[in-house]
């Protein structure tokens, strides 16, 4: 008997709702689609790129990738690193494009983005910020690291109990007058460098961070060129090094560990732009501690792009599928409702879109600054001009401080937003190859290294706290503290409807809850002896309300140049929306600083889903303007043809195909099949056996 | 020449710190442990237990554990499964020991607990609950799958486009008259048999939830044995199965997905109980539709207590490090300040660790009445009354409701505490051999399965709604809303610092903020022509609430109860902890609602401040009492011993001694050594090749 397929059931019709989407979309996505990338240039650069990297066979990344263990991952990140090698010989030059390349293939491929990274960013960065034009121009040209030629570099700062507290590293350089030279040593277990990335197998040297020892007196933490292999890859005597093993994500990164035992360089091995050692063993020290860090500061900058990349993706995954996935009927309806009707799934998602919005912003935005600090720095240290030198290091903390606040909100808010992507997805999410799994596993080591957010978010509300001091001091502020100037200090900012949906009072109600939390901050400081950890959670805050700020902020600007009306109206929507869920997620602080009165909440909330409501109907627009090809979203649940369940249904078919029957199906089936416990134990427990024993 | 290594040097010392702060600890461990299990009995139940799996050879975890790849995984979880077979022999026909044997296994080793889980749990429970007790015999004893002996089972109620909306599901099975069958179907890829854990390589059977069509008519979901793999484990034609493969976590389940084409199974093995379908097609319904989801219910309540003992498990490994980790040096002091003596991370760890305390007092309550529950149904089912029914079936609603919220907020509290574990570790959190990568990835599927956490909280928020609507009509509430009788009116309950620290006040403002939430929210539907997706937010906020005032209302019974003077004044810390950490995360509310008044919140602040700083002295009893050994926590990060970096720096060699040349090695020499790009293109860039193809 046939069985009967109508009435009686109903097929799933993702891909239908999504074209129906797709084509109500309301505004131009090219405009769009420029407003993120900061122009159309950048726009086009940045497709062009794309491009290339996925029509690359080498760079090539499918849900396969999905399924590599640790070390098929490495063996195909090195594959890929010496791929990579002729695309930085072809750039070159132009070095930026090379960089714009590497971080989109971390959007696909962080481990690998990484291991480049690490070479370039930390490594080289090192050099170009410690060393003297001469030092670069040796490490990196004439030796060919520039090109990962001759020299593949890491870079030993952390040590296995010590990483955010760089002052108080372990590791030994001691000067030896007779042989005029270091000696590099690790005294104990503490001290070993430890999460090294290249250094398992892939590095030839490192820059290492140790305490300068001269005469028995300790200079504090310099930094050194330490070969570590040989041009046929052997680990010089003296020098132990070790694999870090498995981790969270981003398997492919080969991290490692090293000791060293009384390794002797050259003293001119030592990084001395700065801080110099003559023959004799005189020490001169830099003007400024902060100048040494400036060029590590890319990779806190990096993050932030990062974040709005990697948001763009999951976001975009997680908006499609609630598209097209069907789930519960609602009263009046004969066909199931979509997610996305949903306004707890609006709540869920939306103001994630709207913040990746934002942080395309502060990615253009922080970039460009880093890029003239490093310029004015240059400038100032080839001049000599302590005049220059020194307002360029003004420029540098204000840089500290943004990027402080930005890189730790930006990766936390992409963490979260992975995570709450995935659980929106339900158990498809789960899937590794949907790509929220590794996708969160390799993302949120971003939250820990190169400045752990919770403490780069100390600083950055203590750096808050700070400029509020000296403006309630002397009237003055600078930089990104300006808006101090309009920082408030009447009661009640925000009391209407209308109010809820002003940006520029938004913006304005941010700044002064900013300024309002400082103020009583510093009131607890004065009553509490001056005991900064008392206020953490305050702290926290600031930095979390200051990224917002300085997002909105840009944001309000930019959208004034935009001509495109469409255009205009979404980005509206989306930063009301992203004013709105800021606010409310810091609500007893507006409330406490009486920003607002309780009885507003309400009002909030139902602007908020006002607001929701109409950027519901732009989400396909809105996540296909982030142009991003089924290539870069690389998720079963995500492609851009919306034909979710056979998508899905293909890649899981054919990845696994050949393994119905398991290498363990015979151990299953003789556990299945075996005799009765009591034949097992040939009835020694039986009653009549007992009898005979009793 | 040697270096001098003092000094300049200073070696962790986290033995000396984990250990003074151990023989600091001010209570009797096992009254405290007594306290946590339940009862003394119940304490030496579970450590004898504990030990019998760690010293089995074959159940045993180590780091190893963490660098297994899928199909390892899937192997060793299946010779596992043949090791749990003979304990099922053992342990009959006490089922209660296996149960708790297999939910301590599932704290080190989740995938196999699901394994046998999806069998034990699901597959048989569904029988048990919807089948007659003869059929549960059969299936169960004469056929031998109690012990996982000739049937092993698994659940196929999920389909590909359907998961949440049970009653939704595509699969029909069609009543055919003529032959006394049933012809279970897959009518499109929509109804797709997914994540059906065992069906890729283990099961023989399973349960398939399916539209009942009897004579072209619709009788909704109901549920049927079939037979997926004859005793030679070969697939029965008509049903095609395949591998779901890799998966965010839990990699050695062999989660499949099935299609039926047509597949026809005797009319008997439709499990019926309660819906019945005579030789005629004549179809008796059951009373009431709860029934057959009864005894599903079981894997929500028991995913509280994994919530509690993995809560447990991470917590310790976070604060044991949080005390042997130095950082940062404070005013005034020679040495690095401990982590733990931080205020923001006190503030990062101690209330889940007072969360974890009042799991494990959720956990043994909800097991309880679920014991009573399912007694109640069975001897109603079996009397036949119907006041015995009815009375079971309140019960069974009651039960539903509380799952729901505990259940979900459980499970999200333990994938935040594993998180926030991780972060607070730096780092070194990110290892794999720390154990939170995949003690995340594995838990984080239970905010998903068994009920979407985001569905469970919204019914057990409209429940709340439902039961006040009820309280404020006829002045009657029962169960665990009894409370609604002391949920006062009046505003401001919470006034002083010392109504802060009483348990009572504090508990009845939680009362209180529900009751006056729901009140809110019954006006909205009101004005909002009763659309409850309007306050999706609230009743979010409402289950996780109610899960609150669950925990803390049988807290301070329980509290009554200690004689021991210091267990209670430390459990009492917690509890107050407990509370205002869950009254300061939902603050808006309790402002909105004036239960206390914005000057509140500081001194909320510092009252928390105050007990957490008391609580951080015992924060290593506070964990040895838990008393789970090495074997049990399995990270390199959290040993009894203290001894963090050479307990790690021990592991990491001991699991990667052997690669330090790795495969890709020749590929980087060559990468590295190769020509320069002019000699590797002949020089065809060359300005003299270029004058000649002038």
């Amino acid at each position: 008997m046939k069985e009967t397929i109508l009435p009686h059931t109903v097929e799933p019709d993702p891909q239908h709702l999504i074209w129906t989407e797709r084509a109500a979309t309301n505004f131009p996505l090219n405009d769009m689609h420029a407003f993120l990338e900061g122009s159309h240039d950048e726009a086009v650069h940045t497709l062009t790129l794309m491009q290339q990297i996925e029509r690359d066979p080498i760079l090539n990344v499918t849900p396969n990738y999905y399924e590599l263990s640790k070390d098929e991952h490495r063996k195909i990140t090195a594959t890929k690193i010496a791929r990579l090698a002729q695309y930085m010989e072809q750039d070159a030059p132009n070095f930026q494009n090379f960089q714009d390349r590497l971080n989109l293939i971390a959007l696909i491929d962080p481990q690998l983005g990484t291991r480049v990274g690490v070479h370039l960013g930390l490594f080289l960065s090192a050099i170009r910020g410690n060393g003297t034009e001469e030092q670069f121009n040796y490490w990196a040209y004439e030796r060919g690291a520039i090109y990962i030629k001759d020299i593949y570099g890491c870079f030993s700062m952390t040590e296995i109990a010590h990483g955010s507290n760089v002052a108080a590293l372990q590791t030994t350089a001691t000067f030896n007058k007779i042989n005029q030279s270091f000696i590099i040593n690790t005294p104990h277990i503490g001290a070993t460098k430890w999460w090294i990335g290249g250094a398992a197998h892939s590095a030839t040297h490192t820059v290492v961070f140790a305490r300068l020892l001269v005469d028995g007196k300790d200079y504090g933490v310099k930094t050194f060129v330490v070969p570590l292999r040989d041009s046929n890859h052997k680990i010089y005597p003296g020098i132990t090094i070790g694999d870090i093993g498995a981790k969270m994500g981003r398997d492919g990164i080969d991290n490692g560990w090293i000791q060293f035992s009384n390794v002797e360089i050259p003293k001119e091995f030592m990084l001395n732009k700065f801080t110099k050692v003559d023959n004799n063993g005189d020490v001169e020290e830099p003007p400024l501690e902060q100048l040494a860090y400036g060029a590590l500061l890319g990779g806190r900058v990096t993050m932030v792009t990062d974040s709005w990349r990697t948001g763009e993706r999951f976001i975009t995954i997680a908006l499609r599928y609630a598209v097209g996935r069907r789930q519960f009927t609602v009263s009046g309806s004969k066909v199931e409702n979509q997610l996305i009707n949903y306004p707890l799934h609006q709540k869920r998602l939306l103001p994630y879109l709207a913040w990746v919005y934002g942080m395309s912003i502060a990615s253009w935005q922080i970039h460009n600054d880093y890029k003239i600090v490093l310029k004015d720095l240059d400038d100032g240290v080839k001049s000599g001009d302590f005049k220059i030198l020194s307002n360029a290091i003004d420029n540098l903390k204000g840089l500290f401080a943004d990027s402080a606040s930005l890189k730790s909100t930006c990766t936390w808010k992409t963490a979260d937003l992975i995570d709450e992507a995935r659980q929106s997805c339900g158990g498809h999410g789960y899937s590794a190859y949907a790509g929220f799994s590794k996708g969160y596993t390799d993302h949120v080591v971003q939250c820990t290294w190169e400045g752990d957010n919770n403490i780069l978010a100390q600083n950055s509300g203590r750096i808050t706290i700070q400029n509020v001091m000296k403006f309630e001091k002397n009237g003055k502020s600078n930089g990104n503290y300006n808006f101090l100037k309009f920082a408030k200090k009447e009661v009640i900012l925000l009391s209407n409807d209308s109010d809820l949906q002003d940006l520029s009072k938004l913006n304005l109600s941010l700044q002064s809850v900013i300024y309002r939390i400082s103020l009583k901050c510093i009131e607890k400081l004065k009553s509490n002896n001056n005991n900064w950890d008392l206020i953490a959670t305050e702290k926290l805050a600031l930095s979390k309300l200051y990224a917002a700020e300085y997002i909105l902020d840009k944001w309000i600007i930019k959208l004034d140049k935009i001509d495109n009306k469409q255009v205009h109206e979404e980005l509206k929507n989306l930063a009301i929306l992203f004013a709105l869920s800021n606010i409310e997620n810091f609500s007893t602080y507006f409330l406490q600083t009486l920003i607002f009165k309780t009885s507003l909440l309400d009002q909030l909330k139902s602007i908020e889903l006002k607001i929701m409501s109409k950027i519901r109907n732009q989400v396909i627009g809105l996540t296909d303007a982030f142009k991003l090809s089924d290539f870069f979203i690389n998720s079963v649940l995500g492609n851009h043809n919306g034909d979710i369940y056979n998508n899905y249904h293909d890649v899981v078919k054919n990845l696994n195909n050949d393994n119905l029957v398991a290498p363990y199906t015979p151990d299953l089936v003789a556990m299945l099949n075996r005799s009765s416990i009591a034949d097992r134990e040939k009835h020694q427990r039986d009653a009549n056996t007992l009898k005979k024993l009793a």
